[in-house]
């Protein structure tokens, strides 16, 4: 049911049955590295290409959250799925050997909250009893393709973020045991005229801002009306950018607010300058630590926003600025 | 409601109210050039490079279904959007402007019926009242991200399909005057083992087929329960391959099938080898010319399958194959 001027209650909430996160080395040396299933030593994941081992990230992590959410593929309804690369082929190579109905999505790092979000319509809608939520991305597949050779060693400017490698998956029954989604809010896309691919996090704060400002305005409740508002990987300085924004609208989201691309790795140790980004980040953190803590009920209200930039390296050589987005989803630990 | 495997019947049957397609020069220069809102003779649209008047294509597109659907850009509830560029950045940027919510979609040239399939489900669930569908491709981007650059004057293989430069755009309530959705079967990804980057149409046969053979099932109907079986853009020769596989499945859908790709372009004349492709083909060919004869009830019932191939150039260099996809969407006319 829609409500306010953008956003969708859930009257038949969705429960998020299964999660599971699978991550690469580094993320593994970081402070989240028990809450992660699976840590894979090898960048290459046995594959012999990035691109293809970003693929095995996905497949695998998918397998495992239908494994634990006791889904067969027979049974698995949808999966909803997407990624950074050029024409999502981490999504449709990790997904052509399963064989499930497949909607493909781009939302760049806001995948793992667009598919959420997707997923719970369906099912609120009763047009599947389930669905698999799914994304991925790899830090050296996604330098590859949007950045430097990683063989050049490129100097990392303060404010760049570093790309999680890794994948996490959720699957969503219309009925069942465990956290659930009560309400989305889906974003618009917002260019601020931002256009330095080094500050991803301040081209998206602006957008997740605008998407926050509308889920408390649609839903009539305010920062203190939950135990943690967590967005994507806005990293150290578009988290302040979203704060600072915020609290100009009044809304004081200092205490309780925390980004996946802060909590993943250790900041200064892993010499991450503005923190860890990419779909996979957003994706592996709620899949693992986050996921984990709903379900011990640690967590018993929140807001999941996770954050895209919308533009590829080529428009910004044409001189284009960074169009972005953030979808949010609220989700409750449900019952005592 | 979910019926069968994998299709969903809408007991709310969303209205296709509105639809327009932008195309360009050679577009317009085909048999269906009358049923075109607008022919662009420049095929920079007045920009600066294919990128931007490809996102030109599709924001004008836009723009003209909200006018004809009577809905400003504030009552629009969700626009549903994606092309063939990397980071589909052809719709990021047409939809910057437009204050609409928005979801990313990636599905090649599927992107049309996976569009029209999600906005259904969003509106029979009662998760919204109307929804945008929009899709683009441009001749000019696509041979230069996907083939060669357009100066090198690559030879065309005969199996090729030429890229369609245009945009197509529905606008769906959930009620009203016009066609309407009455059911969708989404597809799995299929591959077949094709790595041919210049046989698309032969890529993406047997993901038609495997959908259409769903649809069937599901819904208990046969080829002859519908006027008009429309797939995307098969082109020549995967049209033939789809209606030869169907046929060994007992189904002969020979009298009833055509495809997109062989409606836009007088195939010989025009000198476009297997015939057209691209998101835009199936988008503008569907809301022009289709749109137009549902309207007029010169078609009744039909199936609208958009196929895509969703890999992307570079997973060929690494020696894999194409995975594909198709959506369908069966349509009515509605009440004498």
């Amino acid at each position: 049911m829609r409500i306010g001027k953008q956003s969708v209650k859930f009257e038949n909430k969705p429960v998020i049955c299964a999660a599971a996160s699978i991550v690469g080395k580094k993320e593994g040396e970081g402070p989240l590295a028990d809450d992660f299933d699976v840590i894979v030593a090898d960048d290459y994941f046995g594959e012999k290409s990035w691109e293809k081992a970003e693929s095995r990230f996905q497949e695998e992590t998918a397998k495992l959250a239908l494994e634990k959410a006791n889904l067969t593929e027979e049974e698995a309804q949808f999966v909803l799925a997407g990624d950074l690369l050029n024409q999502c082929i981490g999504a449709h190579y990790a997904m052509r050997d399963l064989n499930i109905p497949f909607l493909g999505l781009y939302g760049a790092c806001s995948t793992m909250t667009e598919s959420l979000m997707l997923a719970s319509m369906l099912i609120s809608g009763n047009m599947a009893d389930n669905a698999l939520c799914l994304t991925s991305s790899h830090f050296c597949s996604a330098e590859k393709q949007f950045r430097y050779p990683l063989e050049y060693g490129g100097q990392r400017t303060p404010t760049s973020q570093w790309t999680v490698t890794g994948s996490g998956a959720a699957v969503l029954k219309s009925n069942g045991n465990g956290p659930h989604i009560i309400a989305a809010t889906p974003g618009k896309i917002i260019d601020m005229g931002i256009s330095d691919a080094n500050n991803m996090g301040g081209a998206m704060a602006p957008a997740a801002a605008d998407t926050l400002t509308a889920l408390f305005n649609d839903t009539d409740t305010e920062p203190e009306d939950y135990d943690l508002i967590l967005t994507g990987d806005l990293g150290v300085v578009g988290s302040d950018v979203l704060c600072e924004l915020m609290d100009k609208k009044g809304k004081n989201i200092y205490p309780v607010h925390n980004d996946c691309g802060k909590l993943i790795f250790d900041i200064k140790k892993q010499d991450v300058h503005a923190g860890a980004s990419g779909c996979g980040c957003c994706g592996s953190v709620f899949c693992g630590h986050i996921y984990k803590q709903l379900c011990e009920k640690k967590i018993k209200r929140m807001i999941l926003m996770a954050t895209g930039a919308l533009m590829n390296s080529m428009t910004l050589f044409q001189g284009e600025t960074i169009p972005a987005i953030a979808h949010a989803v609220i989700i409750e630990s449900g019952e005592e």
